[in-house]
């Protein structure tokens, strides 16, 4: 390709031009906005705008005379095929190694170096590090440097969507209660005051949700609890007056979003302030006042949102039927539509969201569709686009396979499903695959763990099955998920990676199991439920403590012609049988017609 | 009890007077000593003369009113016992929460005050943290505090044990060989020099052992190496002339234990230090000056000691045939002598121990040998004493269970390994606990995984079947063997807790399989078997990267008439006669007679 027409060698060489006139060595681009958000409002897109790599996660570094991207397996291909004749040069590093560019960069300045990042977009605890590891190598870290500002012409403002209440029945714990519990945590770490920055946190603590960030129910904000009451800090116009009078009755006062810094600085010298070191900036934290006495823990809305109530359990009962009962829908006009209709991974997309919607509580998705078909299943992180998209099609000779994973955000929860389903016929191959496939998330579904294992933990349950074969799957086997919020929330996360100190499982959780198989080229398997974590009735009766196990939360048909019956073994029929009936009992009531017969059909027992 | 009486009470006034001296709030006094062992030399158990607990692990606390001592679930009930009068606070913590007593401190502890340490026996990175966690409270940390030498008066002085060499063939890697292996590893990562302090990582590198700690075949040094040479610290003449000049044919330079400091202080402006913050005190990172690059990382030797060569794995096939072999001449002995003369847990330590000496190439025990009978069998920790031990005696309305863990250093290797026995009938829910343990003990022996897996995702695999009946064990599932060393050694390790970054399993690496069952005051159960990282040929053929196996090292038969049948399933069956046949065919030509025929007896089929 011609090098010479990519937009992106004049951005970095303008990037370079800054760093000398600051006299910087180098300048840290992090995937990252004040919130430290998974997803990104486009203000704060800038990695991808400099670099011209789209994908969610990835570090840019740009020193004087070069320009590296540091991304995981995950995206490699797609960060090949992106950086081409940008000059940036991509660096593979390892699922989970976050840290890898500091390495990299530490090892290239020299003692006396300058580096460059904006410290309103760091974390705490990796700023911690970073400077750590440039202390060590003598090289100075500056994080007042905001480049994207200057180099960044038409950046985009702050989003400006509505704030709206998440009420009851749905939120079935009123405000006061929550922040009630909160700042009894708090105050008990001995703690005065207490910022959270993470979006996500602040829409549960509130009642609140928006629209600032597609699929994430939420909106960017700041908040300040002290012992009495509690500041939020959002743009101006974005909660209405009516909200404002109910927040205040609470004990919430609202105030400008760029105040936050001020009010931190204005805290007292007898504060003592509780900070998430993984989950407030460097900017803030920098923000207060040396005297104040600083406690760094894990943000105890992060813990009290991850355990779900017992009501709040049954509306997720309730969201899970209802998307089960979309799913049929969706499934029976799918099969009695194959070879008659022309069907691509996009009318996928498209009729699956039209049999959500009609569905009572449905606010939106709550992540892209991914309809991959064969080779496109193959890529954990494929999306169908208008240019680029295949054709659903029965070849008799020779198996197909389409991997469908699919979420909703409902009023009263937060779903995440992915099925596999044959196109024509399936060869033994495919068939064992997505058998070992199938004995993972079995295995983990079946596994009861003392309460307070970390989840990590459990990651090797779900992969023995694939292992035991010299399988594996590069991605994790499951992570948290909100309560109608984030698909992907904390703390707890079953994977290879430990990214938390805290990670304890504990009831109330809900998690996603989704172990996979891919084959580059050939087909992709993910078989995927979310789970709740529930006491388990274990013969010990507690003389070992309390002990926990899953209750599946999806219901929705898991294919039985694509299974090798030969590799289940009896136990794991019974448990796949006994899936099946509970998925027609509670789904029979929600559809009927084609859908109704689709669900009969397609959870006969094995 | 009189309190008056406790020698304690005195020590921990004189240490708060000393306190009150040097204008101290509070004193840490951690189990540790220069080298970061876990076992410490008697120089440096003041925490035991300080406090009166003789357990392995635990930090001691002094404030000016107060003291404390943090120590987890395995000393709970000996820490109480030791305390008691002493004044002493026991503070409980969780396994693996090593951090504890910081907290503590900071919450106790207002800002300007004080807290003394001695940075010479503070592990780097625990003194980063304990600097981070007091700095966010106010408080400054002094690390140059040795109060012990002021308050202890008999304090003893340091070990002076000769040096040997631990030589071909069982030392298959020259002392030149292995030096030049790790020289390449720290200039490759940048460093000019390298410092090392553990002293199992010293005696592999070297290819010297000593005896300065009981059971651990080492001797207290610290090197220093850089690109051309390298100098050993070691007390005066533990090393003679002529293993010197041996040494230094290898440009090896013997220089006084005492002088390491000196020589960091004396590195020059343009060096690079290699260090590993959890292997090397705070005090000797404090004497390299500050012009001093460092770079923080594992101890090269620690990753290459931990990767058994295929000579040294061959060695310990045959150290294991022998430890077996020791092992059938002791119960061959134990069973016919039961019921007619009198056998005690000491009884057992001194025949096992005898049987052992008898074998080639035998040093000493690897650990101090635990025989627990029923009640005492629950205590993982047991030690019979002369004071304190059970006679092992039929009971035969009442099933007994008699639980042996023991081990032996070779020159061709280090054995550890842990059996339970049947004294007369067992009981169906003996049986049944026995059955669910050795359930554990084979399904992580037979597990695949990918090279690099982090060795504590492998723990649940273990834990699996006893957690499915609400039943767990408090103790990791795992431990890193040395080659005729340490019978603990890093980096990886099997347990709920991840106590180093880089854990990742290789081949070559021994580790324990150790699950267990403890019923307090009733029996305790564990069936220990060491293992070896191997390749695993699996259908997969590499496509999925480089998969591991183990290949179970000891040799010794594990008990068939505590099985519950029923319990196992075909391919248990198969996997426990499969290893009783290896057993035996090894065994049998190294035993004769009564042992030849115990063996026999205890490796049929079931």
């Amino acid at each position: 390709m011609d090098t010479r027409t990519s937009p992106i060698r004049p951005r970095i060489q303008h990037v370079q031009e800054a760093l000398q006139q600051r006299s910087l060595a180098a300048v840290l681009v992090p995937s990252s906005d004040p919130h430290l958000s998974e997803y990104l409002p486009e203000r704060w897109q800038g990695r991808q705008w400099l670099s011209g790599f789209t994908g969610s996660m990835g570090t840019l570094v740009v020193t004087r005379d070069h320009a590296a991207l540091f991304a995981d397996s995950r995206y490699w291909t797609q960060a090949e095929a992106e950086l081409a004749g940008s000059g940036i040069e991509l660096v593979k590093i390892a699922t989970g190694d976050s840290t890898h560019h500091v390495a990299w960069l530490a090892s290239r300045l020299k003692a006396g170096d300058s580096v460059g990042v904006d410290g309103n977009v760091l974390g705490l605890a990796a700023a911690q590090y970073l400077r750590h590891r440039l202390d060590q190598a003598g090289v100075t870290l500056r994080t007042d440097v905001d480049l994207l500002t200057d180099v960044w012409p038409d950046r985009p403002g702050l989003p400006a969507a509505a704030v709206y209440e998440h009420r009851a029945p749905h939120a079935p714990l009123a405000r006061a209660a929550k922040l009630a519990q909160v700042r009894e945590a708090f105050l008990r770490s001995g703690a005065t005051h207490h910022l959270v920055s993470t979006v996500d946190d602040i829409a549960w603590l509130f009642n609140l949700r928006g629209s600032d960030v597609s699929f994430n129910p939420v909106f960017l904000a700041h908040a300040l609890l002290d012992a009495h009451g509690a500041t939020l800090f959002v743009g101006e116009g974005k909660i209405g007056a009516e909200l404002q009078t109910l927040l205040q009755q609470d004990g919430v006062r609202v105030a400008p979003y760029a105040q936050a810094a001020a009010a931190l600085a204005a805290l007292p010298g007898s504060a003592c302030l509780l900070v998430d070191p993984r989950r407030v900036t460097l900017g803030l934290r920098q923000a207060v006042p040396a005297a104040v006495k600083v406690i760094e823990a894990t943000n105890p809305s992060t813990l009290f949102k991850s355990r779900k109530t017992a009501d709040e359990a049954a509306h997720i009962r309730a969201a899970m039927a209802q998307d089960g009962a979309a799913m049929c829908e969706f499934y029976a006009w799918f099969e009695s539509a194959l070879g008659k209709e022309r069907i691509t991974e996009l009318t996928i997309d498209e009729q699956l969201t039209a049999a959500r919607a009609k569905r009572p509580g449905f606010v939106g998705l709550s992540f892209n569709t991914i309809a991959g078909f064969n080779a496109n299943g193959a890529m954990p992180h494929y999306r169908a686009s208008a240019e680029s998209h295949a054709v659903i099609q029965v070849n008799k000779d020779q198996g197909g396979l389409l991997l469908i994973d699919s979420g909703g955000q409902y009023l009263g929860g937060t779903t995440d499903v992915t099925r596999v389903w044959p196109i024509g016929p399936v060869s033994a191959e495919q068939q064992r695959d997505y058998t070992l496939v199938l004995k993972g998330t079995m295995a983990l579904s079946r596994a009861r763990f003392p309460r307070g294992t970390l989840s990590p933990m459990l990651d090797a349950i779900a992969r023995a099955p694939l292992w035991e074969q010299g399988l594996d799957y590069g991605h994790g086997t499951g992570h948290g998920v909100g309560y109608f919020l984030n698909v992907h929330e904390g703390p707890q996360s079953i994977s290879k990676v430990i990214p938390e100190p805290h990670m304890a499982m504990e009831p109330g959780m809900i998690t996603s199991i989704e172990p996979g198989l891919y084959r580059p080229g050939k087909w992709g398997i993910r078989i995927e439920n979310l789970v709740l974590n529930v006491p388990a009735g274990t013969p010990a009766n507690g003389e070992f403590g309390e002990f926990l196990e899953f209750e599946t939360l999806t219901l929705c048909p898991i294919d039985t012609r694509c299974i090798a019956r030969g590799l289940l073994r009896a136990d794991e029929v019974d448990w796949l049988n006994r899936y099946h009936a509970l998925v027609r009992e509670r789904l029979a009531p929600l559809v009927s017609g084609a859908a109704l017969a689709w669900l009969t059909a397609r959870t006969q027992p094995i």
